[in-house]
């Protein structure tokens, strides 16, 4: 391919909206163009980088025996509504009707199609266990799209779903799916990717993983162990407090604490650290805009998707009308109107001698000791796990909180798809059983954006060879000299007949323009001929990343290039 | 790929629903699943056949320098606004909103966004020409889908965009995209595809041409001429008309004709052949439902197309209304209401001597004389060609129509969509003009329904090798033998080895069931092996389509499979 024909623009400027590097630089790169918010077309070379990440799935997910299939992107609500989730599923579901009044729905993911599909093969035992998947067109109707690539509303996605008729095959086989997952993210580049304990949310199911490419510019948070290992995703991670009581219990004492309103003020106000206090953080219900309020440790903070996982339903920041009988700012668990939902945390197990709200304006209460005070309440995991905080498998305070990209995610499923469904199997005893399923995904462009934001510098991606859109970049410099051209045209001839992919300069531009294109574009191997070069022989060969560079005679060229290719060809396999 | 472990059901017997059998096939061989009206999802086999359709297309495109890019499915409104389309195309654009009301379509095709995507870097003259292309889901909301894969509503298809800077220049890279299409096709399997003229439709330009695959099942109508070579579909195939004029004008007659309705039947009552009659055929306008009569010469039939394109709008047959002033059954030409749009076909043209209606319940005129009496008149060609009909090129009455199914076309757009959306360049003068556009596209999944159509027999598909879902079916007859399955195992795991595609079938079943299960699944080369075969040391080598069959002995037998495979990848090659 000729440079000098690749549709698309490169340019110096980062475009002031760009937040995080990847986007920038895939914009800068003439990857792709913004169409409507978080809708994007790619140019070839981004096309032909989700095209090799594309078939590294297909390769990894066909080692694991999937088989290729395809769902439709437009799918029929009714499917939807055997499942529950064309109710359940908020705005991000994007719903339509047709001339003929059909209610339909774009895909945002598939396990309904997938049950809709295998419903009548899976009828016996024999069938099983069976996994299939696509590689497919999603969109989501994404409140806050971001991020270029990260987080957008129509996107590629491989989403895998397997069968079962045990627990324990699907425990194999999704540690068969989970090994995959390590291979396809090596091979694409980032071995270093983690896999983390994650919410199954809408998924339904119960364990699931995500894997996580760690970055500061991530929009998850990880609650990582850096003594035994254990990460979850923040929303997914257990918070374990240990309190330890006051010797005595105080009287329940209350306290005119006129203008103090957040819990820090009253802290403060009344002299106590923010561990002595109980918090109020109140919600609404999405459905009924009934009111939820969670006590829990003033240090602490609510996690709204255990919050949402207990109540099993949808829930947003409350607004505190007056009629509602709740006094903003001084709430406490003694007092709320009935109709409450009332919960605690965890955080306020063995607590005493704590300052809370008094249900009364312009009042707090002291002493407040919860097995005295409210000896009915029972506790659950509602807090976000904190840094410094108790590692639930070690115990040892020591976790730490880092940010990274989801680029994909595992789930078990159990049995909510088949069983709203309604696909069943005869066992061996000639039982009719409900199949167990779980399912598998990973993001095409939001995984080529995390491979930029892992591998770039300022100028411009570092592609590994596996993914990269071309192999080598050979630039011809002043190719008005027509000794260089001739040579360079002829090394490009030699390296495709060789099968290198190959991206050629030869336009008679300057040599900072060239350098810049070749750093937008982040082919690993970079080759320059040039009129000096030319003079000594050579031949200037070296690698986008720099750590490597030499003058390599024109005689060996071919050769040295084919044999740089192979070793960072060789550099993305995995295990 | 063992044939137990395939996901998908096969069976005996036609669903009565399927009318062509493709369809049939491709749902009884576990093809395919129906999900909703014009909406499928794909199993394995066809998903393999269709990657490798797409990956022919690819090349092919890739060696007539088109850059493989993408374009979104959900595109906002607001680029289909710029080019008018989002107005002018009827319901078959499927139109909805987002949740904050944006206005989006789903694209059923993409013109607008290839110029949405190169409208900034096609800005100099020196950028042309290039081709951009894609393969991707698009959705057209059919009004009646039908055919299995031949007409759905959602479909993959290749879909390219060319531009440049002269009208010479488009057509000499239509030439070479029409080449490409040839070798696509030929590649594929069915190299008897033939190119014939058709009509631009909504995608407006002058010169395009479709791709037919010729078979009485297909829903387009082809003239050609058997002399000269001449091609066009119906819809687009100029009728050419010679009458000869009686020598002598008769009067203009008014005869009674009570109960004459049809033309058929006033001819019959007057005793006149049909070819001597001015018949009538209303239309309504679909945005004002304005009445549009065409006079055209009994025998024909009006070709709504061409009508459409004449009149530059949607139009459908009439309900006549007393209102109107209309005289349904006795419409002539004379004394037709106002605001009637009148038009002539050619066919009128150079006639004396008809019968036409007399406008007038239960009269007819005779001696219609159309230069007399209509001396205003202006012909225009409105009717369809028909069978002996005369060729628009070499003149001769020798027409024949044939029908077949369209796989692909292309089309001169010239400047309808950069005109429409403000995309210009600077010519070498420093003058700013409009690109020329071409467009080519291909429907994936109906190109292997149409493959289907053409190759296959009662019992199954017989897939060209190129695009088989595999290219091997080994048999292994009498499972329980193990000296047998021993044997096939091995060969298997030999072919695996040499890089064959296999569907190992080593079920405990009939040889009944083993047979037809490997013809519906149409894998050109069948091994069978068998205890009566390995007692004589021998398999046997067969093809699917029944042409060659032979016992081969095992020592020979890897390389003999082999050959044979290549030999039928090689009766794929395009010239």
């Amino acid at each position: 391919m000729k440079l000098e024909r690749l549709v698309g623009d490169r340019f110096k400027e980062r475009p002031s909206d760009c937040v995080i590097d990847s986007h920038a630089l895939m914009l800068r790169g003439g990857y792709m163009k913004y169409v409507a918010n978080g809708i994007f077309s790619s140019y070839m070379p981004l096309r032909r980088i989700t095209r090799k990440i594309e078939n590294i799935i297909r390769e990894e997910m066909d080692r694991i025996d999937g088989q290729e299939v395809q769902f439709p992107v437009v799918l029929p609500a009714s499917l939807w509504d055997e499942s529950g989730r064309y109710e359940s599923v908020g705005s991000e579901l994007m719903r339509f009707s047709d001339r003929n009044n059909s209610p339909l729905v774009l895909g945002m993911t598939h396990e309904e199609a997938a049950v809709q599909l295998v419903r009548e093969y899976g009828q016996s035992y024999t069938k099983y266990p069976f996994m299939i998947y696509q590689v497919q067109t999603k969109f989501r109707d994404e409140a806050r799209p971001r991020g270029g690539l990260i987080r957008v509303r129509e996107f590629t996605m491989k989403d895998a779903y397997s069968f079962h008729t045990s627990q324990e095959d699907l425990e194999a086989y999704y540690a068969r799916c989970f090994h995959a997952y390590e291979r396809i993210f090596a091979r694409a580049g980032i071995p270093d990717t983690v896999s983390v304990m994650s919410d199954s949310g809408m998924m339904g199911g119960s364990v699931s993983h995500e894997y996580m490419l760690l970055t500061p510019v991530g929009e998850d948070s990880i609650a990582i162990c850096p003594e035994c290992g254990w990460r979850a995703n923040m929303e997914a991670a257990e918070s374990i407090i240990e309190n330890v009581k006051d010797a005595e219990d105080l009287p329940l004492t209350p306290v005119h604490t006129p203008n103090q309103q957040t819990i820090e003020e009253v802290c403060t106000f009344l002299n106590l650290p923010v561990e002595k206090s109980c918090k109020a953080v109140v919600y609404q219900k999405n459905m009924t805009d009934e009111y939820v309020v969670l006590f829990i440790r003033g240090d602490l903070e609510a996690n709204e998707t255990k919050l949402t996982n207990f109540l099993g339903e949808a829930i947003h920041p409350a607004v505190i009308t007056p009629e509602s009988g709740i006094v903003a700012g001084y709430i406490g668990p003694c007092g709320l109107p009935k109709g409450v939902t009332v919960l605690f945390d965890s955080s306020l197990k063995g607590t005493n001698n704590l300052c809370c709200g008094a249900t009364k304006e312009e009042y707090h209460n002291t002493g407040f000791c919860i097995e005295r005070d409210c000896p009915d309440a029972e506790y659950h995991d509602f807090a976000k796990i904190t840094e410094g905080g108790i590692c639930p498998r070690c115990r040892k305070p020591v976790i730490t909180v880092s940010r990274g990209i989801e680029v994909g995610n595992i789930f078990q499923l159990g049995t909510k798809y088949t069983k709203s469904m309604g696909m069943q199997y005869l066992d061996q005893e000639g039982k009719l059983q409900y199949p167990i399923m779980g399912c598998y995904g990973i993001g095409v462009g939001r995984l080529a954006a995390s491979v930029c934001e892992a591998k770039h510098d300022d100028y411009g991606p570092i592609w590994p060879m596996s993914i990269a859109p071309w192999q080598v970049h050979l630039c011809c410099m002043r190719a008005d000299n027509a000794e260089v051209h001739a040579y360079a045209d002829s090394l490009y001839e030699a390296l495709l007949d060789k099968g290198v992919e190959v991206i050629y300069d030869d336009r008679s531009v300057s040599a900072g323009v060239m350098f810049s294109d070749a750093d937008l574009l982040g082919v690993p191997v970079r080759v320059v001929c040039s009129p000096r070069n030319m003079k000594d022989g050579c031949i200037e060969l070296s690698t986008r990343d720099k750590s490597f560079s030499a003058k390599v005679p024109v005689a060996e060229a071919v050769e040295r290039i084919v044999a740089l290719r192979d070793e960072l060809l060789a550099a993305c396999k995995a295990e």
